[in-house]
């Protein structure tokens, strides 16, 4: 059947979009602009459109993500809030109670959610709410037909790291001391990914 | 020295206050409303009026919560950001690193955070929060002076959990499945928090 790939984010990259494209012709590659910090009902418009597109979707990945521990609210409404309203958003369209399909839910944790980076402590309690969400979802699974997994990439060498706001500028070199840690690249972390995603079991912690 | 509880609440509830008053006549205790999801100026404001008035406070406890998980934005407000919020705010007058005096947070967050109720995923996750951000806090005392530990009750027989809703409605029985598994009474919860205030260990998890 056909394939296709929907990337949803706040900005568009149409570089990123073409080398997607390119990567498999027999994938379509299709943006829309979202905002995981919008109101539910905003996403639900959003995912009818979507819906009403590809008949069906198999899978949602929350992946939306930042650090920055002087922004308090932003980092919750990010990292948790727009997880948790994406996945509620969805589950209209999937819930087998309504007589939906079911689906699968991958969400982009960090291990951080296990181990906090305790310099920034708004970010390591969003991703460990994240995670907890998670792990109830795949409990879920009977009542809804939705199963979910997690991902808790370790610290990847992505623009993200480089440079980041401590709590209260607890400790303004924690960038620089994140990186004397093991870390991965970035084609790693995404191959990790992909294997976590073809072996799709419900309640994985990877 | 003189003694001094103040109850900060959404709500005044002078019986309760008047209670409190009868119980221990040598501590002041006086009460402002105070909704912890107001954003941080405003607590700002509220502590600097208390700080003003009692010259020095010791501890603070962060005891709000609401268990209600077709209420998303609001659980995650109280549950979590509130005890963020509240807490960054009173830095500005423990935090040594501005010649303050350091200070104690206890924050009642839930056993809920470890093992979630999963039909509550919300809830559970925002408790998941709050204890690592405690966790945090813990490990930040070195830097900042400032003291944390949580207390997390199991099933306690207050009004909370009599009757609440499931996310997504997904089991509409749960308050009363949850009373079918060991509890606590209200009395022997507080008996235990004042334990856990009386011991004052810095990253303990009671």
């Amino acid at each position: 059947g056909p394939k296709n790939l929907v990337i949803l984010d706040r900005i568009e990259n149409p570089t990123a979009i073409a080398e997607l494209k390119a990567l498999n012709p027999k994938v379509t590659v299709t943006f829309y602009p979202y905002d995981v910090t919008v109101p539910v009902a905003e996403t639900t418009k959003l995912l009818k459109t979507i819906f009403a597109k590809l008949k069906t979707v198999d899978l949602l990945i929350n992946g939306a993500g930042i650090l920055d521990d002087h922004q308090i609210e932003r980092t919750i409404a990010v990292n948790f809030t727009g997880t948790v309203n994406t996945t509620t958003a969805i589950m209209e369209f999937w819930d087998k109670r309504k007589g939906g399909p079911g689906g699968v839910i991958a969400n982009i944790c960090s291990v951080t959610g296990f181990n906090a980076i305790y310099q920034v402590p708004v970010y390591s309690a969003s991703k460990a709410a994240a995670l907890s969400f998670t792990n109830s979802l795949a409990r879920l699974a009977p009542i809804t037909g939705v199963t979910a997994y997690s991902i808790n990439p370790g610290i990847t060498r992505t623009p993200l790291v480089h440079k980041f706001n401590s709590w209260l500028d607890v400790e303004p070199r924690v960038g620089e001391l994140l990186l004397e840690h093991p870390t991965q690249t970035t084609l790693e972390c995404a191959q990790n990914f992909v294997k976590a995603i073809e072996a799709n079991q419900n309640g994985a912690i990877w």
